[in-house]
C-alpha cells in the first residue's frame, strides 16, 4: 500500500470520496490549512462541491474516472465507510488512500468487525453469524431472548436492522431485515451510549478527544454531550481501546468508535458497538470546543502534519438539526452561547442531517 | 440603497469582491453556515476561488461582468476597502452591498476619514490636508516637527507614506510620497497600538470583541495579543468609539478600527488611526479563541442572522506568517497549544501574508 513520506506540500490536492456534509467539513478544514480538495461523488450538486477546488461526478465503479481523479490528487480519503472494495483497491494502486483499505474492509462488514474486535480481546455484545432461518433460530436460542438482526453490510442510522425476540418467526424476521447475510447481536441493557474520536498518524502516534455521551432519536444521533456522565476509568478505557484498534488497523486519520456502557456487579464496563473509519457525527462538537477539530485532525494525520491537541477548552453539547429541525436554526443562532452549522443541502427531508448546533456550557474542568 | 429584508435563505449566494485570504476565510465562514459564495477578482488562481462555488475573473471596472456577478448573488460584500466607487455604485443598484458604499467612500480617502472622525468628535492625531510643497511647509510648521505624509488613497501596510521632519525639503518629500493629494499627520508618541473588531446588523444592533494589542514588523502586523496590556477604561472607550462609527456609517457587517494609546497627565487615552470596512488581520485570533469568529460574525450580519457572541473563551496570541516565516508552519503545528492557518498561496514572497498561527494561552479571565 502506498504511504506518504513526509508532510504534503502546501497547495497539495486531497481527494475525498463522498460529497456530503462530512466531505464538506473535511474540505473546509483542508482549506484552512492551505490545501485544495477534489471531491468524487456520484450525485450532482453535492454539498461538498461548493467548497472544493474541483469535483468529479461519476459512479464509484467508474474506473476511468477514478484514475483521472487519483492522478489529480496527492492523497485520497473518504467520508463514508461503504466505499466499494474494488474502488479503494484501484485508488490505492495509484495514490496513498487513508485511513486505509483494511479499515474499510473491516468496518463494511459487521461480521468482520465482530471478529476483529473479538480477536483483539475487545468486548462486544454476544453475537452470531446468521444466514438462514435455521441459523437465526439456533442463534436466538443461544444469545436471546432479545436480539438485533443486522445486515452485514450497508447499515447506518438504524437502517438494515430489526429487533428479533424469542418466539418470533425466524423466516419473517429475515425477510424484514433485508439483504443478508446477517449478524445477530444480543440487545444489552446499557446505561448510556458513548463514543470516542481518536486519531493516528503515519508514524504511529495517536491521540484521542474526551469521549462524548450520546442520545439518539428515531435511531439517529440527537445530541453529544462532553463531558458526559462518564467515570474517569471508563473514559480511560475507551481511549485505550481506541489506541488498540488504531494500531491493529495500521490506521492513518480520524476514527469514530461507539460504545455501550454496561454495569455489572456495580462496576461500569464498555462494550464496543462499532467503529467508523472516518470523521464522525459524535465528533462535531470538536469544531467549537477544541482548538483543533476532528476535521483538521484528520487532515493533519493524512497530510503528514503533526497531530494537533485534542484538548477541549469548553464543555459543550452538540445537537443535530435533523429534517424540519433546521427551521429552528435562526432561533438557535440568536442564543449567545451557540454556533450554528448548516450543510448547504437544498432539500429538507425527514431524517436528513441538515446541520448541527454547538452550545458552549462552561470552561472545561 | 438596497437593503436585505429578513435573513437570507439557506443556499443563498454571497458575492465577494476580492479573492485573497480574507475572501477565502469569509467564503469558508459562509459555507459553515450553509451558504454559497461567488468570488469576483481580477487575478486568475486567487486563493478564495478554491473554497467558492463560483468565481469570476474580470476587472473591477468591467460593468458587464459586474452585472452578471450581481445577478448571480443575493448580496455582495468585499474583502478590501479600495473597491472603486463606480464598481460599488453599480453593484448597489442591483443588489444590497454591505458594509455599504458610504463606509467605502470614507475609508478610501484618508482626508475624508479624518474629517469623518473629527465631525464625530473622535480624537485623531493632528492632521492637515496637503497638495503642494507650500501646503506641506505650512502644515509642517503647524503640526510638526515629526510627521507622516500619507497619500489620501491606496495606502496599506506602510505603503503610501513617508516620514517628514522639520527641515526636510517639502518638494523632495512630496516626490517620495507618491501620488497626491496627501494628508499630513503628526507622529504621536504612543504607548501601544490596539485595535477592535466590531459588528453591526441591519437592525442597528452592535457588538464588539475585546480589543487586541498589536505589534508590527516592517510596518506589517506581526502579532495580536488578547487581552493586551489594556486598561478596562481604555477597552470600554474603544468599544464606545466603535459603536459611534458603526452608527454614523449606518454600517452592516464587521469593521476593524486601529487606535494609538497615548498617555498624558498620567492618563491613557485613545487616538483613532484608521478603520477598515471589512474583516481585519487583527481579528484573526477570533477564529480560535471565540465561538463565533469575525468571519462568521460578518456573514451573520450581512445575511440577516442574529449577531453572534463576541465572547472570548481563551486568551491568545496570533502571529502572522509573513513571507519565509511560512516555512516554520510545521514547527508551529507541532506545538500543542497552536492552530495553524495557511492561505493556499502558491508563491512565497517577502512581505506576503502566507498564513497565521493562533496560540491559546489560558482560559479567558
Amino acid at each position: 500500500m502506498k504511504r506518504l513520506r513526509g508532510p504534503l506540500a502546501p497547495l497539495s490536492t486531497i481527494g475525498i470520496l463522498g460529497g456530503g456534509q462530512l466531505g464538506r467539513m473535511l474540505a473546509i478544514a483542508a482549506a484552512e490549512m492551505g490545501m485544495r480538495c477534489h471531491i468524487f461523488c456520484p450525485e450532482a450538486g453535492s454539498p461538498a462541491f461548493d467548497v472544493a477546488a474541483r469535483h468529479t461526478v461519476a459512479a464509484y465503479d467508474d474506473l476511468e474516472a477514478l484514475t483521472r481523479f487519483a492522478r489529480d490528487c496527492d492523497i485520497v480519503t473518504y467520508e463514508f465507510e461503504n466505499v466499494p472494495a474494488a474502488t479503494a483497491a484501484h485508488l490505492a494502486e495509484l495514490k496513498p488512500v487513508y485511513p486505509g483499505t483494511r479499515a474499510l474492509a473491516v468496518s463494511q462488514d459487521r461480521l468482520e468487525e465482530k471478529r476483529f474486535f473479538t480477536a483483539l480481546g475487545i468486548e462486544v455484545a454476544p453475537w452470531r453469524p446468521v444466514t438462514t432461518p435455521a441459523d437465526l433460530a439456533g442463534a436466538l436460542a443461544q444469545i436471546g431472548p432479545d436480539t438485533l438482526l443486522k445486515t452485514r453490510r450497508f447499515g447506518y442510522d438504524g437502517k438494515g436492522q430489526v429487533r428479533v425476540s424469542a418466539g418470533d418467526d425466524p423466516q419473517a424476521a429475515i425477510a424484514r431485515a433485508g439483504q443478508g447475510p446477517f449478524v445477530l447481536e444480543t440487545v444489552v441493557p446499557f446505561e448510556r451510549e458513548i463514543s470516542i474520536i481518536a486519531a493516528r498518524d503515519a508514524g504511529g502516534a495517536t491521540c484521542a478527544y474526551d469521549p462524548a455521551e450520546n442520545t439518539h432519536r428515531d435511531q439517529i444521533l440527537h445530541t453529544s454531550i462532553v463531558p458526559g456522565d462518564i467515570e474517569p476509568a471508563v473514559a480511560a478505557a475507551a481511549k485505550a481501546i481506541a489506541a488498540r484498534i488504531l494500531e491493529a488497523l495500521d490506521y492513518v486519520g480520524v476514527i469514530g468508535i461507539e460504545f455501550f456502557v454496561v454495569r455489572g456487579d456495580g462496576k461500569a464496563r464498555l462494550l464496543v458497538n462499532e467503529f467508523a473509519p472516518r470523521v464522525h457525527n459524535t465528533g462535531h462538537w470538536t469544531q467549537d470546543a477544541c482548538l483543533v477539530s476532528q476535521f483538521q485532525m484528520h487532515i493533519r494525520a493524512i497530510a503528514g502534519w503533526p497531530l494537533g491537541s485534542p484538548q477541549r477548552h469548553s464543555d459543550c453539547i452538540m445537537t443535530n438539526l435533523i429534517g424540519d429541525a433546521v427551521l429552528e436554526a435562526g432561533n438557535w443562532a440568536a442564543r449567545a452561547e451557540t454556533n450554528v452549522h448548516l450543510y448547504g443541502k437544498s432539500e429538507v427531508r425527514a431524517g436528513r442531517k441538515m446541520g448541527h448546533v454547538t452550545q458552549l456550557l462552561r470552561p472545561a474542568r
